[in-house]
Formats: structure tokens, C-alpha cells, sequence
């Protein structure tokens, strides 16, 4: 059995999709058991089929707009996300799943499960949708402002192994987001990335790679430091916003617009869904001792269900090992 | 008279749109008058209308790809490109307008043109959409990867005076682009940023902005050194690219879908338009000592036109001028 520890009270909709998202994961997904981590009047009374799942009753809760992280986890151990965090650390469960404020999970991930020995910087790694229907692995979307290069290539070894074992994808290719394609552009930081990731023989290195085809990228893993990542995210997230205000102001001019978007009502839906972080899953936290997948603060039940059902393919196919050993053997 | 450059050979639909842009702008703006730079029996075919236009015969091309764009101006001192900067330079021509290649232009514009002396260094600054109907300044879009916070102050004027200018708002508002909105968020250079701005009198400084706002900023300009920003305007560019894929992949499924994408054509062009550079101008290269615009290397004649306007409304107003006397003002 797997075991998930679920931050019931973290995100916009918490605990209500949570609780509705962990019941969804029971019925799914035979091999894992859930500890829900929550106020336990509040949980129990939403928590309609108990099968495979144990509460655990924490006081408080993180806020989502936190603005100093590591001080709130500090003075709330008896938080959801705190308490969520602690069993993984202490070996009682194998994952976390929390849509809570992204900072503090980082935060309290790394004071309260630890760093992987081998892995010297995490990364937060969310996933983006391609035209083609797949999911390209953006890394580090906000953890490290300032990284060395060398650091740069434990998170893509981490990425890689993640593709492979948790995407199935037989050879992930792995690209490096810059401002052109040519070898030599961008900043010195890109320029030794470029090199190294060039000469080693785990990556199949696909070289520069602009976000002018971020949405259709020759590659399964996009990476960067933790500033442009981050940066490449919320644009990504901005465009995307803002391109859907302009559809609608747009659809709905005229009779014959008018109808024609009533008519499209069904398919924009589903477009709209296609680019939900919602229907995708969770980031990875890279990096840690224990197992730890945000999924989105915005979470509906099966949004979060699919944050548990990634952490669970995680634990399944031993990552956190694999990634260990690879990055062991190369820097050994 | 505004004495306008036209480099008539550069860019993906050169010379048929940028010979019929040119002949727009005259019919449209009195005041001006246009030096058209290319291969002379070629232009001299396509030009239906010479009224207030020269041709200047020039030789070669300065190709749209060109990996080296010093070398390139270099040796081709008769390519359409160098010899429009070349009058702006000697003083017989106010601006030159070119759709050619970007990097190109950006070196033969500082070799050709030379640099502002108040200025320390260029910054290419487009214009991106906002869901308003308005329109943003992104700089420094792909001028300098490696920048000091002074010159970037610098640049804010210069954004500062031309967002006031040219595009008419009484009182422009800049934002810093960054990962977070609190002070203190990204790099060092930011911090050192955020601070020079807001203890500055001139400008209006709204704090960061994080590019999750990027097409709905609270401010007029966005600012960022010369890599975040081209990473900025190019994820904004692939998202905007992708989108539009998946949309037409999603509106036109089932029967009802497809006739509710037919009844919609005319607004999704209308969309489509309004998130095309093309019909909001050109780029303006900042801190040289003539103006000189980038037009979109895929412009039509309208999109050139729209460049040409711009050029017209940037020496009607005198914005170099008024540039030079605040860096000087503020740096003596």
C-alpha cells in the first residue's frame, strides 16, 4: 500500500475538493491509503466514505497568500500542511499532496522533510500543455533565484528520471529555455548549462529552445534557473488569462457572433480545460526526502485527485531512488 | 517635411508590402516625406504612386536569418539596411523604418547611427496588447543580457517620455516585471531596481509585476533587463501562437462546434488582430541618435504603415530631444 498524507485544509476550495478529491483517489486507485490532515469535525463531516482513509486533526491553517513562509510553518506545527509534512519526513507516509500557498510548502518541505543528500538545490517542476496533447515539464518554476550549473544538472537528471518513469516517455528530450537557438546565447549561466548538459551522456540534450514555442516545444522538459522559469510560467499563465478575456469580448460581438459562441459554448469548455493546470495535476517538488506534489491553490476535486494519483505513480516507480543512484554514481 | 528611411527590401513579405505601406503612409500623414531604400528597377515596378517618394538603389540583402548581424552590416555597406541608417546618421533622413532582421538592425543601428551619449545603452522596446484595448511598452525586449540598475533608469525615461509623447498618456505609470509583487522579491538586480525607481521623481512607479498580469498590468510600461524581457515578450508570443492552435483544434469538433466556428470567423480574425503586432506598430530601438523602428519581419503594408506613423509621431514630438534633456537634467 501506498501511503498519501493529504493537507485537507490547504487551497482555494479546501476542504471541501479536498476531501471530495481524496474519496475520488480511494475509488480510483486500489493501491493507496490517505491520512487526511484537517479540522476533524469539519473533515468527518464531509467525508462521506471513510474506506482507506484516517483523519488526523491539526489546528490552523496556512494562508494562501502567506507572505512570510518560513515563519508561518515555523509557528504553526500543528498546521495541515505542517503535520501533512512532518509523517513524510518521519517515514509514516511515502507522499504529500497539498494545493496550500506554494512558498510555505517549499518552506516547510524543506524544514520539515528535508533535502535529498544528493541534490544540492530543489526545484518546483509544474507541468504545461502542448498543442500536441502532451505535457511539457517546466523546471524551476520558483525556487532558486541564484544556481550554479552544476546544480542546474542534478534537477535535469531529476526531471529526466520523472518523464521516464512517471510519464512514460522512453527517451525524454530536454531543452534549455533561452532568448535564441544558437550554442553561445543567452547569459554566461546559460552558456555553461549549455556545455554541460552538451557533453553528458544521460540527457538527450535538444539544445536552446525559445518560448516562442513554449506550447509546442521539440522537447518533453523546458529548464532554466528559478527566476526565468518562474517567469516563463506566469506569462504562460498571463497570456492565457488574458487571451480568454479578449475571446470572450470578441465571440460576443453580433447576433451571428452571438450565436456562433453559443453554438462553441461545449468546445471552449473543453478548450478552456485543455489549459487548466486543473485537469494536468500537480508540480513536483525536486529535491526533498519524502514525496511532495503541490497541486494548483485553485483545486477542484478532480484537480487534486489528479495531484494524489501522480504522487502515487511517483511512489510506485521508486523516483526518489532512481534519482538518488543516477545522481550518486555521475557525481561520485 | 519628416524626412522617413524606408528599408523597402527587408523583411518575409519585402518589398510588395513595404513599398504599398509606404505609399499608405503618404496618402495618410501630409507631413512626410519617404526615401525608398532597395534594388531600384524592383521597387520601381512595384511604386504605383511616387508622390513625396525617392528611391534609392541599393545592393544586397541583409538576410532575415542572419546568425551574424555585425559581420553582416559590415561587409554589405550597400544592403537596403545599412544604407537608410546611413542617411539618418548624416542627418538627411529623421528615421528609418525596417523590417528586417531585428539583431541586424539593432547592430547597424549602433554602427551606423551610433548610440545617444546620454544613453549608455540601447533597449529595443515593443508594444504588447492589454485586454483593455491599450497597449503596454515591453523593454528592454532583447537589447542587453547583462545590465547596470542606472541604465536601466535611463531606459524608464526614455520609456517614460515616449509612452507620454507618442502614445499620448498624461501621467505613465511603469512596472518592474518580477516573480513576486512584494519588495525585495528576484534578484539582486531588482532589488536594486525597485529601489532606484522608487525614490526617482520623474517616474511613476507601481512596484513589481508579476507576468501573470502581463496582458492586464496595472501601469503603461514593463520593464526588465534585456534577457527576462525577450523571455517575457516570446512566452507571450508562443502562448499566444499555441492557443490559437488549440483553439481551431477544439472550436471545430462535432457538427454544432463547426457551425458555431463558421458563425464566429469574422470575430475570431477580429481577435486574431488584435493580438498581432502588426496592427499596433513597430518596435523603437531606445538611446540612438536618430529613431529608428523595428517593424514585425511578417508586417503587410498596414503593419508597416503603422510602423511608419510611429516614426512620424516620434520626430514630430521630438522625443530624442526631450530624452537627452532629462538623462541630462538628472545625471549632471
Amino acid at each position: 500500500m501506498i501511503k498519501i498524507a493529504v493537507d485537507a485544509m490547504g487551497g482555494d476550495y479546501a476542504p471541501k475538493e479536498q476531501i471530495e478529491g481524496a474519496m475520488l483517489a480511494i475509488r480510483k486507485i486500489p493501491d493507496i491509503e490517505i491520512t487526511l490532515f484537517g479540522d476533524e469535525p469539519t473533515v468527518k463531516s464531509l467525508l462521506t466514505n471513510d474506506e482507506r482513509i484516517t483523519v488526523v486533526h491539526t489546528e490552523g491553517v496556512i494562508a494562501m497568500g502567506e507572505k512570510d513562509p518560513i515563519s508561518a510553518i515555523r509557528s504553526n506545527r500543528k498546521s495541515s500542511m505542517a503535520m501533512a509534512l512532518t509523517v513524510v519526513r518521519k517515514g509514516d507516509c511515502d507522499a504529500v499532496v497539498s494545493s496550500g500557498a506554494t512558498q510555505a510548502l517549499i518552506a516547510g518541505a524543506h524544514i520539515l522533510v528535508g533535502r535529498l543528500k544528493a541534490m544540492k538545490r530543489t526545484a518546483i517542476a509544474p507541468l504545461i500543455p502542448t498543442v500536441r496533447g502532451t505535457n511539457t515539464i517546466l523546471l524551476d518554476a520558483g525556487g532558486n533565484i541564484e544556481i550554479k550549473p552544476e546544480y542546474m544538472l542534478h534537477q535535469a537528471y531529476f526531471a529526466h528520471i520523472y518523464a521516464h518513469e512517471v510519464m512514460g516517455i522512453a527517451e525524454p528530450k530536454i531543452g534549455l529555455v533561452n532568448i535564441g537557438t544558437e550554442a553561445g546565447k543567452g547569459r554566461d549561466l546559460d552558456q555553461e548549462v549549455y556545455k554541460m548538459f552538451e557533453q553528458d551522456k544521460i540527457l538527450n540534450f535538444v539544445g536552446n529552445v525559445e518560448p516562442k514555442d513554449v506550447l509546442d516545444p521539440p522537447c518533453d522538459i523546458l529548464i532554466s534557473d528559478g527566476f526565468t522559469a518562474n517567469i516563463v510560467m506566469k506569462t504562460v499563465e498571463g497570456t492565457a488569462k488574458g487571451i480568454g478575456k479578449m475571446l470572450k469580448q470578441e465571440l460576443s460581438r453580433g447576433i451571428l457572433g452571438k450565436l456562433g459562441l453559443v453554438l462553441s459554448l461545449g468546445n471552449l469548455k473543453r478548450f478552456k480545460s485543455r489549459l487548466s493546470a486543473e485537469e494536468i495535476g500537480g508540480a513536483m517538488i525536486y529535491g526533498l526526502r519524502g514525496v511532495v506534489v503541490k497541486a494548483q491553490g485553485a483545486s477542484k476535486a478532480v484537480g487534486f485527485y489528479n495531484g494524489i494519483r501522480q504522487a502515487a505513480v511517483i511512489c510506485r516507480n521508486d523516483v526518489l531512488a532512481k534519482v538518488t543512484a543516477v545522481i550518486e554514481k555521475e557525481f561520485e
